[in-house]
């Protein structure tokens, strides 16, 4: 069985746990916060109260041998470092730790985290293409210029069948699955025929789902209503 | 010209508007503190000094036809809730807020939110299966029960061809894209041969991914170094 500790349960240790509470995984809980620990005593292997800075206290009890670390301290960003420099020394191969800011993503980084997480940031790298686009419902860089996208499809789709539409020639897009709005994802064949209100899950490099869904179209030069807000609050 | 307001530039406020900055997008900014907002006032349309809950001058400052407000109250659960609530009496077409617990959700959802992110339980979902597997380095639930999953090949892939392998016959995955651990993904032909430490980013339902990679494996019942943690701390 896989051993995990979490050191920090702010939102992130927090939302991890949830999940991990749902495995077949051995969980330790380390934080100053015992009434937050009382919270979860009962449904994990240990919750020790505990400050993680204190270098002694966390060598003495984090297990050598132990799976994973995720780093969590909320606002604390010296604690967070700290702890994974600690963990680094005790040998940890997988140490996981939440940043909010580049250069603390970097610090962590140098001192030995082997992932950095930045959920805000993924979060608004989702949400901002949903923002200026019609058709796109969900949207998600994956590396390298790839992306996916869930898409709502076009009026012109309807009617027409996967191998018909040929999206990987005509757009440069991958069909990864299809749902109609109401229904889940499914596997589905080159048969499948478009249907009304259809949700398309695709891949494609981020100018050709971009050029796809109209985020590239430019609506030209209208006058902005913020031009006048602008006015009335700049100082300049 | 898409049109979108921030109200509160916590962490996440903060990514939404890095990510704006970079698009062609009119932006207005909404906080309290006006040393935040000093930071960006040159980059933005309007950087207004206000508190979101002062509903009379929320709605003065708002423009009626915005396309998309952002609500990032930080820790300020009740503030966020009411300002989502004052954009629905706007009848703001999108109204996207942050949430960190399933009831802060639920509320926002309830006063008008047209979605609820949940940055820190959305990264957890993508770690967790990463910290159980061996084989997985990134993975995201889609909805229904569609995964997508970035893995490392087994060793039995290497030189063979993706149609030799047809991995969507043998194991129910769709290959999204392949790339060498330096490369950046790209599209491939059928007659792509993988190479040693190829990443795979592929599709499939959770139960599918999830025999693949090993995350069903039952490993036996081994001793938990963790029992005896929980002996020495356990208070029961």
């Amino acid at each position: 069985m896989k051993q995990v500790a979490i050191l920090g349960l702010s939102y992130f240790g927090q939302a991890v746990l949830d999940e991990l509470l749902e495995m077949d995984v051995d969980i330790l809980l380390i934080d100053k916060d015992r009434e937050v620990l009382d919270r979860y005593r009962d449904t994990v292997s240990a919750a020790i109260g505990m400050d993680v800075i204190n270098q002694e206290a966390l060598e003495k009890t984090l297990p050598k041998h132990i799976d994973a670390v995720i780093i969590d301290m909320g606002k604390n960003i010296e604690a967070s470092i700290l702890a994974a420099s600690y963990c680094k020394k005790l040998e940890i191969g997988t140490i996981i730790a939440k940043a909010e800011t580049d250069a603390h993503g970097e610090i962590l980084g140098i001192v030995g985290a082997t992932k950095v997480v930045f959920p805000n940031r993924e979060a608004a790298k989702r949400i901002v293409p949903q923002i200026v686009s019609n058709l796109v419902l969900n949207y998600l860089p994956v590396g390298g210029n790839l992306v996916i996208a869930e898409i709502e499809i076009p009026d012109s789709f309807i009617g027409k069948t996967v191998l018909e539409l040929d999206l990987r020639k005509k757009f440069g897009l991958n069909l990864i699955s299809v749902r109609s709005s109401e229904t889940e994802y499914t596997l589905f064949t080159p048969e499948y025929r478009f249907q009304e209100k259809d949700i398309a899950l695709v891949s494609g490099t981020e100018f050709d789902v971009d050029q796809f869904t109209g985020r590239l179209e430019k609506e030209g030069a209208k006058r902005s209503i913020f031009n006048s807000i602008r006015e009335i609050f700049s100082k300049k």
